[in-house]
């Protein structure tokens, strides 16, 4: 049974069916599709293309099939060439001919385009919350962590001490941003194309604003043709989720080095890492590793739907079929990706002593400048006058402020709190200005998650 | 002169200095820098750090170089390395050692930072500007052939019959959406990274919020290692410039079909075609097959981008100076390509004739369905009752509707517009349902442009 | 069990083994696992390390698991986190300690990279093959079309006629491209990194040229740290596939035009398309749609295997663990693809009277100049003289040589057949000259499988 | 003037001039155009299709060109669309009538083909030669520090002791891999598309495989309409470049860890190094930061290129136009790289015995695992053990053979120098193996620097 045999007159190949079935892509969307067929339904009773009963039918009929998806007992088969094909043919053989009622005024187009939208929404709910999570535990880890003092880097070369906080709190701030990104494009997901029809809408009189409101849409995606053609949430879903995971890449990164030995910062959990298998003494930051690499295919997820999208003319394309492959491949790589940073987190323990130590006198090297512009210098100056200072030191073989300068008076304090205590702009490294950031972040996360709740 | 020739011992070698050097590509940053260090210059009286005469006296030579290169007198040599050194040096070439103060607490990292937001939002304005314009010039079209009829396609078979406006509207609601996107992008972009020093902040007070107004950004991006190496706001931009041009690639997917012998729906202007140098009949589609192929390149673009800071540990890192390449690239192809869009659209002409002619009988099937439907027909019944009455008449090398059939009685008007008249519902392709979305289209047009001019 | 457990004091958190494992994508690389290790088992043989006993029945139990692999009737489980871990339990099954010993030397390092090249291998064999049966394919529908004429196309604006087969060899040449590729390739995939151990080489005295012998590869991939941290030949086979799925892809592009209502120049056979749910008379061209779409998501591919490598630095990184989703997808594509391409060729229909019907007269313009620089007159001037007479043509609305003029002395026949009959170069559309490309290309092919039947 | 004018009656928009125009990125090839142009005026004198005497004041007035080229005097003109246009417009001012002869039989489509040729073959010599010289100066490193020892990682974490030569040999035999592909690529660029005019071949006898001599191609690019939309060789080309880029990202990410504080392994020449505007005591890496940034822009160019041609139906199409900007970018980015890299890697110091110290010793955990393995254990156990023994010294804060253990008779000597001279497989990092891969990789560059200057 084809939706479409009609025409085509002899029998598909093997070949084609085999490359052309979406069944494989298509179960994730069944419980969608069965959504969608629903508010179908009864629009079509409302506008009196079937009777209240035909309605009622299916719409019972629908239900059954929902439960018989969520027991697990709805038989896929590999000659229904896709979702749609398997719910029409399972209602017919619950209620006969009704079945063959529900496909007025509605095309596969329409149906798919609305189907993926539920999709990309509730994975979009999902990354929302995980997002708030791994901020939660970040922002607990930079509690615990606040008093510790850590080299900072730009060029991965030694700048100015930082309080271990500020690197945790920087990634808190850019999933706070990712937040958003997935919010905005929310508004431009949560629009039904339902009642487009294949391209040219219908001749019957299908509410839109009913149709939409069934499936919790909150607006209607207007132009008939634009509706079913339109992949652009996905491709600002798999965007946004290749941003996102270029931040979960960049913290990877960073733990990466310093679970290193040379940096020897952090402990990584046990359980969250594994050994060698020719090596005994290996402990691995496989999590971080895979996070990485895992982030790189989802930049490919990302290309490959601009490339897919780049050349069609209007009008549904079967190209679109493979929309599907990159989008789950990176929902599901974000979520998971965020819920293990999320568990793993917590159990990141850090070597405070190591990281004091390991701060270069040098580092403190700013703080002699700004010293100097304090007592009249002007900067330009200053910083020649360290950098001698600096070249001087390294060539005895002595700490920065391991001898007296005469172009120094009141030699301010150099160490690495005395430093980070200095700092007091908004934002910055400061004690205070931590404790502010945190609280403001965790103000932020509540306030998000109360919003996230009233949204599902 | 470097800024930061200090501790760097021996002399750059020439090789070094022309693969490092930024100059060709931060000239486009210079008035951005200069607004930049006017802010700090006053937020450094303010804090004391300079007296309020240095600072007058800053702000004033920054006036005239911003002046200076206005007037393209700006002098500029490969051999200051990036934009800030040239700025400083000239600085200094006008008020002597003042200009020395002008440095303490920033460092070139908070100020590209700065520069490249203030860039990225006046190309962001630029592009919502040129997004409304090709809205107007499609809406006129559309208005103009709003009562032509078209094939309208699905896989690029004839499916049903449309009025010309509608692919027009299609692209019109695509290009509102990207007018939504960068207008989301934009309140991430007009954060300031002002004050955030080269990672951690300064232990001058500096305020953070006049440093920001003084920049026209409405927010702070607060932690400050976060504000140094942060490239989201570019990257989405980037993202939303590559998703626009495959709207963009699209309609010229259709406009070099249309454009063909074989379709002939419309006539491109001579003023936007060119000839062969061979073959002296031909008039070819040359804006559209550009913009297809810069497509591809604003594609590779994205990628760019985010590849590259996929793997950045945190700090600022020095591989985000070829960050420029892709932006610039991107801003320029997109505000270009909507631009020549604009001045084409309006002499496209459309031959109403040939695209009714061209209309198969056989894309009024659906109307034949849906009329059976109205008869009592189950749907999928009528649609194998209907594909069977268009297999016979291919074999008997009929049109549809050239004969009758048993099954069908009242045989509805089967024409062009007479399909499309049928269409009721919202969105659709029939007559009253355009003209109402050339009518809120063009609304939302308005009060957009209303919104953009109170922004700007 | 892990083979790795004795450091990692804890158990694995479930989160952390099911995001580590790599089963789901190992399974494929089973049998060449087992290939590996039976030569590292007579390697370590050879050098003493092992008695001939424990080699002998180490080979004899990896037999027996082959043919449990074989059969279907391995048993995978989720808890043993990759192949290598399966493969090594079993053995321990059923030959105890005597299994424990297989490990010396070596590591899953130069194992997994031994694996895949081995995989990569095969299936290099196998788009070999694909490509020249899709080549033969083209090469007989060429044959059989060898008469027809049809429009050519530059800027999808008809520009001179072409032979049928003109178009169909171009795409052999294409494909024989591809072939070399590939080909060219297979001699850096077949070189072993048997015996690199984790990174360093080994203590134990293992023959290299051995090792690589019993694998069937032709060299040793010397350097140990590059040979278990190179995947090259991963990204350069997948690079080939990305470039040959758009010579697919472009045969596609043009397989939907000529199918397409408007253009009408194929049949392409039922058995390889689709109808509609909604729109009876609908015949799609699915198979060429999917393949577009296809293409992009390679393109993807490669991207992420591009952006995956980028960063690492020496040494096995699990980031790599990553590049089998890409390789799996990339190659089960471009074999499917070039598949289908080869069942479906043989059932497309060229219609050749529409075909001839659709070569404008205007596309003879070129045969008319060349007609005039022939009678002496410079090119560039007849190129004028005939541009006026197409524009006077058009204006009055006669076909090209539908009228005398004065310039035009001994007017040469103005066909189709008779332009292409002129086509004297090597290469170009003239019937010899398509019958010496179509009898070329069949000796290459030739030869090619001969080749290509010694290397299996 | 346009090549073209004849058909298109009204002027060009000078916004279509502007987007259309490729003068900018044509220069560059302008001297492959005239050599091409040469040839073909030989060819067409050989034909008859123009006499001797114009022949020979073509050849002279295009030598004439090519000088004021070289020297710099060659006027170029906004108004001239293109390089083919430049050049046959000052052929004109030279020659008169005679230049209007020069086109017949051809087309920019073969025209810019060939120009495309010739410039990637010389960008490929280019890419050969470089690559050659980074391995001499790789080469002469390892040489130079034959005996240091360092710490080798996987997953960044130490795993076994390496010479410092192992891990620069494994850099060079990627530019070997890199080589190859280079060269093979070279053979499909090096065929000819003169001859097959705008897409269908030539009513002229020219001679294809004189013109393709001419310009020194090895082979003739059959197909006549194959050759003229061909990119192949310039996808590859790019694709190669990538793929190269990341060997030199790779290498950049372990000079930037090594130059790092907390390695401390290399310092970098002050010549090629900035330091900070602000932090007067930093030295940055710049060099190897760019280089990974300009990675990322290589990879973008490579997406570019296969999305650009995903799409195309056959025939030239305008798209094409857009290749140059990534091809440059990529050939300019590999060659700069590549040639800074082979400045800077002489001057590289390594500090010998902090990276010996640095050599954990659980490093040397397998080397105790081999030894019990050669007493008799089998290597599973023996791995159990060690790693029990790694776990218990690490409790009691002891190095690995800081105690002695029962299970150990004869313990081993367990320092780097000797886990190191252990190591005796080929390709391994022992010191005899290591000296044969020096030996063996300058020989191999040698032989290629010769077969190079033999290609010449």
């Amino acid at each position: 049974m084809k939706t479409w045999q009609g025409r085509i007159a002899s029998t598909a190949d093997p070949l084609f069916e085999a490359f052309t079935s979406s069944v494989g892509q298509d179960r994730r969307l069944a419980s969608y599709d069965i959504q969608v067929s629903r508010a179908h339904a009864l629009a079509l009773a409302r506008a009196g293309v079937i009777t209240q009963t035909e309605g009622d039918s299916l719409v019972c009929a629908l239900a059954e099939i929902a439960e018989e998806l969520h027991a697990g007992q709805f038989a896929w088969s590999d000659e229904l060439e896709d979702v749609h094909t398997h719910i029409e043919s399972r209602l017919r053989e619950k209620i006969g001919t009704v079945a063959d009622a529900l496909h007025a005024g509605r095309s596969r187009n329409d149906q798919i385009a609305a189907d993926l939208r539920l999709y990309v929404r509730d994975r979009t709910m999902e990354c929302l919350a995980a997002l708030l999570d791994l901020q939660d535990a970040l922002l607990e880890l930079s509690d615990r962590y606040q008093c510790a003092v850590m080299p900072g880097y730009t060029h991965l070369q030694q700048a100015q001490p930082l309080l271990v906080a500020q690197p945790l709190l920087a990634y808190v701030s850019m999933l706070a941003r990712d937040w958003e990104r997935f919010q905005d494009g929310l508004e431009r997901i949560n629009s039904s194309p339902l009642g487009a029809g294949a391209l040219a809408g219908s001749s019957f009189s299908l509410d839109r604003d009913f149709l939409a409101g069934q499936c919790g849409f909150e607006t209607v995606a207007t132009n008939s043709l634009d509706a079913v053609s339109d992949r652009d949430f996905l491709v600002e879903f798999v965007g946004a989720a290749a941003l996102c995971m270029t931040h979960l890449s960049r913290f990877s990164e960073d733990l990466i080095l310093w679970a290193s030995s040379e940096f020897g910062f952090v402990r990584l959990p046990d359980a969250f890492s594994s050994g060698s298998s020719m090596m005994p003494q290996k402990k691995n930051p496989d999590v971080a590793e895979l996070i990485r690499g895992k982030t790189a295919l989802v930049i490919g997820d990302s290309t490959a739907l601009l490339a897919l999208v780049k050349g069609l003319p209007l009008g549904y394309n079967r190209d679109l079929q493979e929309d599907k492959t990159p989008l789950y491949h990176a929902a599901d790589t974000l979520v998971a990706s965020l819920r293990i940073l999320s568990a793993m987190v917590p159990h990141i323990e850090f070597d405070t002593n190591r990281m004091e130590r390991a701060i270069s006198s040098f580092s403190l090297a700013t703080d002699l400048a700004d010293h100097l512009v304090k007592q009249g210098i002007p900067f330009r100056q200053a910083h020649g006058m360290v950098a001698r200072i600096v070249s001087d030191s390294l060539e005895q073989d002595r700490e920065l402020g391991g001898v007296e300068w005469d172009e120094v008076t009141d030699m301010p304090e150099l160490t690495a709190r005395a430093s980070v205590a200095r700092k007091i702009t908004a934002g910055s490294t400061g004690p205070d200005a931590v404790r502010r950031q945190i609280a403001d972040a965790r103000d932020l996360v509540g306030s998000r998650r109360h919003r996230l709740g009233a949204q599902a």
